[in-house]
Order: structure tokens, then sequence, then C-alpha cells
């Protein structure tokens, strides 16, 4: 039997019914986006799946009006496979015309964990930044900050700080603890921080009045829904709620859930060697297919539950012709799971020997243009 | 018989035991000042008559090294002669060598009243600085900032507002529950700000590591508290703990508790006109005389209860024998009540009558000058 389906922040476990995380957010299916998505696979697959007051996003791209993207990143650990949904994304709106804001949850990890601002700066940038720009995200036109350390300049780092404030007003513990559980002080500065994040671009001393959106993945919406309400309440701004889609997850390697860093052997690193990918493909990547290869052959794989496939169908097989012979050949047993693995390692290993390359290059860029803001 | 004495931020009520305070507080007595204290009133008459770690201050007096003294002030209502007891000790305390820090608490008014930051901000000049420029303090060399805007150098702001940040990681409800009882996120935003206002001097971006101490009424001590425990327990950096002292509360015009801007009637503000203060003298000024003239000339009055007196002992004579004198007399039912106070109106009148002169001229003066840091 499944084990029960828990997607809170903090865990994502049991067999995940998206359709079920639709209705329980109040969120809707992504439907009728325009011809420019169709293009990418992570809205042509339906990768990115839900969303909330996305409708007046579209219509800044329609009317080539000003739009922001909001996003963050916790500076810890190892930027794998799973942070790429993300980051293609960014680098996506960005060709759209989006104003990319990335928030550098330093003051959340610092509050969090025992590492210092300093190593959780450098792991910031060796980790994410680097890789965002190998994924083709422009970081010289983005509004890159630290949490601890807003601006270079004082009116918009008052500003930012000030908001964070003002929501305190607007917040009332009961909602902290709806969302948060056993909440402490620290906890709940991090919130307030967190909604400042997300509704500073709109502030005059930044983008003034302007849509903004946030993709995530579907866990993360109670940091957005209790945002929105403080918002909403909040008096003595104007703001235009922040709007948000939703991508599944990429399961871990073992299958379910979804990658997480805190697991070793759940995830494939941007600096993995091809060694390694080898390696924990064949060793954990849990497979649809039968337990002999007579079964297999007989009864076929299921793809549905195939991480490998799964991995082919979000990111390493782009062409839609090629995956679904994938598909059909997996299903009817036609293509057994140790070739579907080489198949995928192949696409790994040639991907991440060109991604690397890419993030060697960006490597000796990013001092000159990041934290300028 | 008396009410209970109750002392906390929020109410002063019953007859106030000073020396139980000290105790209950765990604070010290003041003895042996150097000799440069003698020469102020509020020093010699034991106006400022406790504190908490004073003697590294008074280290750092007497071998002329550098310290901060902290102050902040509510940028609501009118400035009273209440507000003045602070006011002198800043102006004295400049002269001795200390740098003042002013922090404009905005954010705390405006998270607990329905006043625009704006208006708090125009409060904040016209009623406090200009007073305490008018009462001899030079504005030119003090760092006044408001909450809501630190610095105009971001390195600074940044920092301070981090600060507040970092100590949300050493708080805890319960510490803030026992001082505040109810509490809610803005104020305990609120309290996490007014600690770094206390501690914020002590940044490398600021003066570094400095002896700072900060000069309150007693009913303020709880913040100083929970502001020293966090720091305390804050491990990220090396706090001295903040050192404080202590004053006696100015009665308010009908005697007991202190003088409150809320009542309108208990105060005299410095923007009073001579009219106004003869009439709230007269009418309101609580006495310790006898009811009849015969019966005070007779039986004697008792200064020690005496609001005219008390006024006189904390500002208005700064003359030890005069004042000895007058107590004497009002003792031994010489001086009568009607006398007394008259004698407080000449000397108000003609204090606030070359005050205010003083403040029409700060005033020219003053745009300059402040928030420049």
């Amino acid at each position: 039997m499944d084990k029960k389906m828990n997607v809170t922040p903090w865990e994502v476990s049991g067999k995940i019914d998206y359709d079920k995380l639709i209705r329980e957010f109040g969120i809707k299916p992504i439907t009728n986006l325009p011809q420019a998505f169709m293009g990418n696979i992570l809205f042509r697959r339906k990768i990115v799946f839900a969303h909330r007051d996305f409708e007046k996003i579209i219509d800044s791209i329609k009317n080539k009006k000003p739009f922001v993207m909001m996003t963050g990143l916790m500076p810890t650990g190892k930027f794998h496979l799973g942070h790429m949904i993300l980051a293609l994304q960014m680098a996506f709106y960005q060709k759209l015309g989006a104003k990319i804001y990335i928030a550098v949850a330093d003051l959340e990890a610092y509050n969090a964990r025992q590492k210092s601002l300093e190593e959780l700066r450098k792991n910031a940038v060796d980790q994410y930044l680097l890789n965002y720009a190998a994924l083709g995200l422009d970081l010289s036109k983005c509004d890159i900050y630290f949490q601890s350390d807003r601006s270079s300049n004082a009116k918009k780092s008052s500003a930012y700080y000030r908001l964070a404030s003002n929501f305190s007003r607007y917040a009332t513990f009961n909602e902290f603890k709806a969302i948060y559980g056993e909440i402490t002080p620290g906890k709940m500065n991090a919130s307030l921080l967190q909604a400042a994040d997300m509704y500073h671009p709109q502030l005059p001393e930044f983008e003034d009045s302007i849509p903004t959106f946030i993709p995530v993945g579907i866990d993360q919406d109670p940091h957005i829904r209790i945002a929105r309400d403080m918002a909403n309440r909040d008096k003595d701004y104007k703001f235009i709620p922040i709007a948000s889609t939703y991508h599944i997850f990429l399961p871990g390697l073992k299958g379910g859930g979804k990658m997480s860093s805190s697991d070793e052997n759940s995830f494939i690193a941007m600096t993995d060697s091809q060694k390694e990918v080898e390696q924990k493909i064949r060793k954990y990547a849990f497979s649809g297919g039968k337990d002999t290869i007579e079964e297999h052959r007989k009864k076929g794989g299921n793809p549905d539950v195939d991480v490998s496939f799964q991995y082919l169908k979000m990111f390493f097989e782009p062409d839609d012709e090629k995956l679904r012979k994938i598909e059909n050949d997996y299903r009817s047993g036609k293509l057994l799971t140790s070739e579907l693995k080489e198949y995928l390692i192949k696409k790994i290993n040639s991907f991440l020997s060109e991604h690397q390359k890419k993030r060697d290059l960006a490597k000796k860029q990013i001092e000159k243009f990041v934290f300028k803001a």
C-alpha cells in the first residue's frame, strides 16, 4: 500500500496526487499558455502544471509589459538536478522579458543551521549562481542579493527591511503556527523576511507597482499563502497579490518524494563525475521494469514510476517523438531497464560535460557582475 | 492607604519605593561618582540614583576613552518637563566625551499606533530634537536615526537590521511573554529592533567594541534586561553587556506616578505659554501643604510629596542653599503653598522663555545637520 501523501515545505513523502494538491491548495491547472511556452518541455510536458493568478503575468508577456520573476535560494548543500527545474525557468522567463530577483536566504539558513554567513555566501555562489549562469541565466541582468545585506543603496536596503517590520504588524501568531507548527522567534523572523523578499520588488524604491510571480515546487505553497495573506491585510501599501506557478517534484534516484540534498544517493549533483553518474543510475535509479528479463519482455515495464524515464521526460530527451518511442518500447517490454539506464547515463553525461565547461566559463566572469545592486 | 506600587514600561502607579525597585531589578545604587558629576543637580541630588555596570563607563570617562550613550525616543506626543531629565543627561554626557546615539523608534510607534511614518518623523524633529538642541545637545555630533531608515550608508543599514534578525535566533517566546504579557508579532519585532538599537554601536560597521550605556527611567529596565539576555546568549558577536543608569520619575502635576503625555493636565510642555504654566501650577500642582493657612503655619507642609518643591529640586532651583531654605521654610510653615507655587511659576516661565528662544534658533539650524549619518 502507498504511504499516505505528505507535502509540506519540510517533508515530501507518499504517492503524490497532484490533482488533490490543486484542490487542497486552491490553485488552478495551467492551461492556454502562449505559443512561446510550447517550445519548453517544462511547460509542454506539464512539469510546471498549476498556478495562482498567473493570468496577469501572461498578460504582461503578451503585451510586452514589465514583470518580475522572484525566487530565492537556500545556500546550503549541493546544486543537483532537482534545482534545475527552477533554474531553467529563470533563464526562460528572463528571455521572455522578466526582471529576475534572486534572494539568497542567508539569514534564514543562518538562523536554522550552524554555518557562518561567509560559508553560506560562498556556497551560494559556488553551487547556485554558477549553475544558474551555466544553465543560461544572464546574472548581470538579475537583481541578486543576500537577505543579510540587501543592497549597496541604503534607501533600497531600508525599504526592504522596513517592509519585513511592517508585515509583522499584520501577522498573527496563529497563522504562523498553522503553517510552521512549533514557531520560534527565529522562524517568525525568517518568515517575515521571506514575505519581504516576495513583495519588495513592488516598492517605489525598487520597480514600483509591478506584477510579480514566483515559480516554486508545490511543497512551497504555504510560504506563498502566508505572504499573500499578510500583504492582503497590509493597508500601508497597495500590493498586487503575488502570482505563482507550481512544478512537480523531480523524484529522487530511489523513487518517490523528491530529490533531496540531505541524501547523497538520492541526487545527481552538477559536479558529479561521469563515473559517479554511471554508478548512481545503475545502482540506485528506481526501475519500473520487471524482476527478470523474461518477465519484462512478456509484461513490459512501467515508465510512470521509472525514475530513469522521468529524468528523460523532464530534462534529457527534448524530442517528443523519441520520448514517445522510448515510452512505448518500455511499456511493451521491447526496451529493457538496463538499456534505458544506459541511454539516460549517456544523455546525462553528455549534458554534464557540456554544463561543466559552461560552469568554468561562468566562474571567470561571476565576480564582476553579482552583488552590485 | 497607598495604592500598590506598579512599575512597568506601560504603567507607573502607587507609591514608588525606589529601594525596593533596586532590589527587585538587581541594580545598584550610584555611589562614588567623579567630581565632574557633582556640578550637575541630577547626580548631586540623586535624581539619577541607580545603575547596572556603569563602572566601565566611569572608567572610560576617567581615562578619556571613547564610549557611547545610547538612547531612544518614541516620536509621539508633546515634549514635556519629564523628558528633560533624559535630555539634560544627553547634553551632559556629550560634554564628557560620549558619542550620542539617538534612535527614533518610528517603526515601533508605527506598529503600535495609527500615525503615518511621515507624521511620526515630523513629530520627532519638532517635539524632541528641537528641544534636545535647545537644552544644549549638539545634534551635529550625534548619530540620530530612524529605525525605519537606519543610515545613508548601506553597509551600516544592513548591519543594523541583520543584528535584529540575528537576535531573533537567540530569543525565546517565553521571555517575551514574561515581559510583554500578550505578545504579538509586531511587539516581538519591535523588541528585536530595540535590542539592535542598544547593541549596534558595538558592531564593526559602527564604533566597534565600545562601552555603551543607556540612561533610562527605572520603569524601562525590562527592555534593557531582555536585550542583555539576548546579547549574552549571542555567540556570533562578542558584545560588552550594555550598562545603564536609572532616574526617578518626575511626578505628574497631580502628584504620584510620572508626568505622562497622555494626560494634558499632568504635564507642562516646552511649548506651554506663560499663562498655561500659571494656570496648570495653580490649579493642578499637588500640594504638600495643609488645608488652611492657619494649620499650615502651625504644622508646616511636606516638601517630599509637594510637586512644586519636587520640580524645584529636580530642575529649577540649582542653588543648594536656596533649595534647603525653601525646604526648611516649607516644612516649618513659614512658606505657604501659594508662595511656593508662585516661586516655581516664575522659575519655570523664566526658564521656558529662554528655552523657547533657543528652540527657535535651533529650528533654523536643524535641517542642516540631522539625519546625515
